[in-house]
């Protein structure tokens, strides 16, 4: 059994399922000991950000890993934009580099780089494969490491004549680590904050976002009268009815400061203190006030949910949660806005949909509708590198074969990974992807004027604009094989998200938005 | 006058005229200010990737460097993989990265990562910027450190806040480095070398390909009987009739091993010595005899025309060069194959056109072909990282308005990098795109066999293969608003190819050649 044989089966027998691959010819080995194994998936992606976005939106889902397989530096680098969203995410991700043979490398061929300095910013744990008989117990140290909840990103530089050597046996499952609980005087702490009366706010991110910890959270909110916030871009949300309810911290500063200006008091459960997404000339970069005190309840790898849990006990939080009612708004009439664009979205998602944001200045109506729609999960950008939601998307899909995906994405941060329409199409996956056509970087040009770089004139609007020529995601859709229309009237949009949610398969619409005015990101979920 | 505006006058007094740029919020500043000067050209790209891939075109025509404007961490990672090919071209290339504000860095927001180390592998020197005073000075030093010959990738970390802040004037004309020559005793050396009667190659690269370069060594061949080679992916080689000949070393083991086995001394001008581009089980990593003496007559960064003169001079070897005759193959009939598309480019090819090689496996017989066409520049792929040809294309047509641009691609690597086509259509550049539309990583399938991982089951063989669903780069490129056709025979392609070579303004040929067998990459240049 070569390397790559054992590598495969270890993978296979830690729980690994699924391959997000870009191969070259440094990874032959591997690609022909998946080709030979039952047990794990293989994706063929077309461009390696397209990988590691799926393997992002996978582990959202899955709860565990997937993998990837890219080539060399170049490979790595081509999917170290989304890298960056999974780490920011904190999501399970284990990456398979190939690498020239250890013997190979000191003739710096044309491929020859520093893989292991190329991956560190975007990962939790390097390794660089030595031999090939360490490769087994190297692939199960990558998997429990990638499996620290919520999730890591962990890398595996794997040489080819790792691969192509003879090794040992297949490693036995790792097992995963355990999830620390929160400090006991941590939980007492927050419950003696919740009860002196003082205004305070719960920030919750990651694993405080499961359905249950977020009805947790009400609970405690209803006895103690604190309010309940996420941060503005999560991992993974349980939202829509039967399900509690939390506020969204605003994307911009002026949102955010407002809307926690009078707090005390500031409780962290899963996240750290919100900051700005940018500084700003002359405004703060912190969200809360300087005086307030903040308090960790849980970090972000310790058990939320049961620190919620102990709190709720401690404060006494014995009524129910208040659970969301269904109030879709019904669908619009006219000119395609992104308002009607979020009326047919929250009135036509099925139960159990996932949700893939990247909808930008022009999605805000869409999250804010979705709160009220059938109970859904609502994936967001985490790490702010544009072009994560098509990728995702590809990932919740393989993880989650029985629900329906929903993508719904600005034209600007569609383009960078364009080509994981072939891959939804190559693998029939069911998705159905909404294009909001507005054709320009429409959160730039909000943001010039923001940081206080105000000449607008045309050279500087044309470096933030997507017309001449204008984009047809249609003709690229179809030209990848996805099933796409182009939606111009909200009747249009409404009819076209009405029949892609009765079938299955991939879709696109392109909602051309180009003469509508898109309003900020709401801070309403 | 604020730092961005410092900085763009700066980079214009160092005589730096476009800037490709695909921006963000930090980057705001720097936005305005390109768009106040009239000095600086902005083209803007949809993904960063094509930024930086048409740097390195641009740099390697015009000779000196563009800048790329790039938007934090990961808008450096989308273009990394192009930056680690302008890397091993030794392309002069600027990268301006922004980042967030000095102070806003501690808080660990969303787009935070570490930007140094991200650049450190793919550039030759990195700065980041500490205050807006120092940012003129630092942008004329990273302009300089581009600017030694034959270039370097330089990477300039610009905070937001050093681009909004109050700065200094701009920092005059640094000049460019002086390019030194190569050590007397390295030129006396080679010209023993080269009159003791054994068998011995020039190995040229870099500086010794223009076309003096190459007419020197020509000469020297002549009088000593030593053969000329030059790499097998180079930066920029003079071809075409008039112009003396080379042969190129081949891509696979194999062919190199086999080229140049019989030599016992190898002299490199301006590259290093050859080795295999991947390694494979069992086979050597050097292309040359063991015993064979190595010489370097001039390093990358020296002056290798001058050190070929002064070789010439000491040898005696006063000839002129053997020119080469036009004598293109004429145009083929039938079946579309790589065979008849080398025939059409090759006889259709205008005098001082440029072309742009990533054809990979079915580009061989169009490479071979072009040797004797009209007087042309050819560029290929030099650090192995696919999707560098439309990008390059781009930088290309930007430096060289004047001149045809053909981008010679493989269906495969024009999907990483497939938004270049929307900037030429923006920008109205005038090139020629044939997309060599086999269907399949066909290079993968020849290097599974070869490196003996020979499963080639279907489950293994998808993972190499470009069909379910077939790809349309013709509805691609309608969707970025290139004018796009069809050839699926020989004729229909001679036709589209010379309408293309006779109208100005960007076009796309999808070559269909599904149903043929395609050859490995020729090495006969």
């Amino acid at each position: 059994m070569n390397g790559a044989e054992s590598l495969l089966q270890t993978l296979i027998n830690n729980g690994v399922e699924a391959c997000f691959t870009n191969p070259g010819t440094s990874e032959m080995h591997m690609v022909a000991a998946i080709g030979k194994t039952t047990g794990m998936r293989s994706v063929l992606a077309l461009f390696e950000g397209v990988c590691t976005g799926a393997a992002d939106g996978y582990g959202r889902m899955a709860d565990k890993p997937a993998c990837t397989l890219l080539h060399l530096g170049p490979g790595l680098s081509n999917g170290s934009a989304n890298l960056h969203n999974a780490r920011k995410a904190n999501s399970p991700v284990l990456n398979l580099i190939g690498d020239h043979a250890t013997y190979h490398k000191q003739y710096d061929a044309p491929l020859t780089s520093d893989i292991i300095t190329l991956a560190e910013p975007v990962s939790h744990w390097v390794h660089s494969v030595a031999t090939a008989e360490d490769l087994p117990k190297d692939a199960a140290q990558a998997v429990y490491e990638a499996s620290h909840q919520p999730g890591r990103v962990s890398t595996l530089i794997v040489p080819a004549d790792c691969a192509w050597n003879e090794s040992v046996d297949p490693h036995p499952d790792l097992g995963r680590p355990e999830t620390p609980e929160a400090d006991p005087a941590s939980i007492r702490r927050a419950a003696e904050m919740l009860t002196n009366g003082k205004p305070t706010v719960l920030l919750m991110s990651h694993l405080a976002l499961s359905a249950e910890g977020v009805a947790l959270a009400d609970r405690i909110a209803q006895k103690t009268g604190a309010r309940v916030f996420c941060d503005t871009f999560t991992k993974r949300l349980a939202r829509g009815a039967g399900r509690a309810q939390l506020e969204r911290l605003g994307y911009f500063a002026e949102q955010a400061t407002e809307q926690i200006k009078d707090i005390e008091q500031l409780i962290m459960v899963g996240t750290k203190a919100p900051v700005g997404f940018f500084a700003y000339p002359g405004k703060p970069s912190k969200f809360y006030p300087e005086e307030a005190a903040l308090h960790t309840l849980a970090d972000v790898g310790e058990d939320a949910e049961k620190a919620l849990a102990a709190v709720a006990d401690e404060v006494g939080a014995t009524d129910a949660p208040r659970l969301v009612e269904l109030a879709t708004p019904g669908l619009g009439k006219g000119e395609l806005s992104p308002k009607s664009i979020g009326q047919a979205v929250s009135t036509l998602l099925p139960e159990n949909a996932v949700v893939v944001d990247e909808g930008a200045t022009a999605g805000g109506p869409t999250s804010g509708m979705c709160a009220v729609a059938q109970p859904h999960d609502w994936l967001s950008l985490t790490g702010g590198s544009i072009g994560y939601g098509l990728p995702c998307a590809v990932g919740v899909a393989v993880a989650c074969p029985d629900r329906k995906v929903v993508c719904v994405h600005g034209d600007g941060g569609a383009m960078y990974t364009i080509q994981a329409l072939w891959t939804m199409a190559r693998e029939n996956l069911d998705v159905t992807v909404v294009i909001l056509s507005n054709r320009k970087y429409q959160i730039l040009q909000v943001e010039l004027a923001r940081v206080g770089a105000q000449t607008m004139n045309k050279k500087t609007l044309d470096m933030l604009d997507l017309t001449n020529p204008d984009l047809s995601f249609v003709a690229m859709g179809r030209g990848m094989g996805v099933e796409s229309s182009l939606a111009t009237t909200a009747e249009e949009f409404n009819a076209q998200f009405e029949s892609a949610m009765n079938q299955r398969g991939p879709r696109l619409i392109e909602a051309e938005l180009a003469h509508t005015v898109a309003p900020g990101p709401s801070n309403i979920i």
